[in-house]
Parts: C-alpha cells; structure tokens; sequence
C-alpha cells in the first residue's frame, strides 16, 4: 500500500472531527459529509478512508465507531513514542504541563533547561547536561524545541547527537539537520499572519 | 490584482525566511532560491514575489532588503490589530506573555478567565462578564480561544456577539460560527501525528 504524507497529515483531522461528533449524531458518516465539513475533496477523502478501513459502504457510508478505531489503530496510537523538550520558558512549560499528547502517541519524559526545576505538573526540569545521556539511556525518539531562536540550532545539533530522529521545532528558525531527521516547524507567526490579511481583504471586498 | 489566501499564507513564510538569513549573506535572492530553500514551486514563489515588489531582475534576483520591506508593506504589519484572548491556562498564559505578536501587527489587550488575575508580564486577566463590553469599546477584531474544548462554542458565540470578526482557535473542537466570521485552527496534536507518522514510516522503509 502507498500511503502519502499529505494523507497521514490529513488523518488526525478526520479523527478529531469524527470524535468532536455528538453522542447522539447519526451512527453512520459518508466520505462525502466528512469531505465537506473539512473543505476537502470527496475522491480525496474516499481513497484516504479506504486505505485504513474496509467498512465503508455505498449507500450507508461508515459507520462511526468502527472508523474511530480504523484510524486510530493505522495512526499506532497505542504505541507511545518518547519525547524531550528543551527549553522550559512559558510556551515550553505549557507543553510540558499539557496532559494531551500521550492520547496521540508522545510521552513527554521530561524538559530540560539552563535552569532546572520541578514543575507542578510533577515533570522534572532537568539540566542541559543531562540531555544527551537522558536522550540515549530513554530511547527518546523526538525532541521538542522550544528555546529562543538564537539557541535553537544548538539545541537540535545536542539533540540529533543524542539520537532523536525527528525535531518538533516551535523557535522561529530553519534548523539544519543531517539527511534523515525529520523536522516539524510550528510558527504561530505565519497563523496570525495569515488569519490577518484574511481579515483585511474581507474588509476591503465588503466595502467596495 | 487578485490574491488567493495560499499566497497570503506563503508570504510571511518567505519573510520569516529572509530575516533568518546571517547579516553577513548576500545582498541579493533569486525566487529559485528561495524556492529551493522552502520546498515550495520556483513558478510560484516568482510569481508571489511578483505581486509584492518589482525589484526583482531577471539575473540578480531581489535585493533582500527591498524584499523584506515590501512584503512587510504588503502584509501591511504597521497597522496592528486589536485581540483578546480568552482561558488563561497555561497555554492562554504562555501566549499572552508572547511579546512577539505586536511584531506581526497583533496586539493582545487582555486576557479573560474565570479566575481574574494580573500576570507578570503585565497584562491583565479580567473576569468573564467584562468580555463583551471590553470587545466592543476597544474594536477587538481577533478573539484567541484558549479555553478547554467543552466551553469553547460558548467562548465563540460570546466573541461574535461582542463584534469580533476572526476567530484564533487552540481548543481541539470545531467551531460553529456564523458566514462572515473567519476561524483559524491551531490544532497541535494534527501536527504531532503527523511528525510520528513520518517517523513510522521511516522505520519500516529502513526495516525492509
């Protein structure tokens, strides 16, 4: 089976739109409805449901149940991948206080920061030392970096030397990794900016 | 000169991008360079930029500074726009404590809890029941929801009903709003599936 990375990013989505689904909602969904209230294609979302599921039917479409588990069992939710974050400021502390992640697969095993701590949330702020050794002894398979720009690349440059393979990158940075890291950029920036100049060209059309 | 909302959401991509650049880099960027570097079509990017500035030549490409500051006019980032953000968690906390958004012509007022509060980086967190009135005394276009997914919709219509036009969501839910009002989702956890996937992926390419 070929499988896209366009298509594995779009699966959460459906996943989280058939769960926001209230209790009393129909028991069965169309490729077609889906389609429609994510702004997608229906052959698009047709070919992706058919690839992780096999109970879709003409007339009836899926039922909703079985297609929650389909997905959830392609995406591998059940086994949980290892994480670090470095760099525990404001934005790093919510992640790291954020009890979320472990239902999509990442165990967040600890932070670690220039200024080590315990958090409230009981995860352990460890010291910048103690990065490689941790990452290596724990299998950490991704590193979440939320340190200033100026410390970013350094950062991940620590994190691919201790064995991460993939980097989700929330400082507003290009960081340069070896061929076969992965890297995921979050930049709120690029969001605000987008939902702005929305905003202003609705403006302008509505009062021509 | 029409603009597509892709467009839109490409150019602080391209910003982001050339303000990365070392002080001690080239006073001149092709389109095809910056198209290599972002992964985007050289068609595309050249057409982009085409829209923005017309400092570009056929065989020096654009002066980077000129670039920079026209796609900054463009984005039209001196005009700031009013927000408010609603649920001061620690996510809410963490983005209100953001300096970084006045920079892309978004300023956050105030924060609104259940739990009022001043936070240190000085801005307000006012109880609920200020919501509305704030919003409509001090033009608020943006409301930020950060609130648990369960008081969300409630948090929305509140929003809509004070005035504002464009909607930042971070709760995981699907907002129902009414035509006209513009929702951007932030949606981590589709992020953090996606990166995993890949990593999946790549394990059982490297396996076989």
């Amino acid at each position: 089976m070929k499988i896209s990375k366009a298509m594995l990013s779009r699966l959460p989505g459906y996943l989280h739109y058939l769960k926001s689904l209230p209790e009393n909602s129909a028991a069965n969904i169309s490729a077609r409805t889906l389609a429609n209230e994510l702004g997608l294609g229906d052959v698009l979302v047709r070919k992706d449901l058919a690839k992780v599921s096999d109970g879709g039917r003409c007339k009836t479409g899926h039922q909703k149940d079985v297609l929650i588990r389909d997905i959830e069992n392609f995406l591998d939710y059940e086994h949980v991948t290892n994480a670090v974050l470095v760099g525990a400021g404001k934005l790093g502390q919510a992640l790291l206080g954020y009890g979320g992640f472990e239902a999509y697969g990442m165990n967040v095993l600890a932070g670690f920061d220039a200024n080590p701590a315990t958090l409230a949330g009981g995860k352990q702020v460890l010291p910048m030392e103690a990065l490689i050794p941790f990452c290596r002894e724990n299998h950490v398979s991704i590193g979440i970096i939320t340190v200033p720009a100026e410390f970013a690349q350094q950062v991940c440059d620590a994190l691919v030397e201790a064995g991460v393979e993939a980097i989700w990158n929330f400082a507003p940075l290009r960081l340069q990794v070896p061929e076969g890291i992965l890297v995921q950029n979050e930049n709120l920036a690029v969001s605000l900016t987008a939902l702005r100049m929305q905003l202003k060209l609705k403006a302008t059309v509505s009062e021509d």
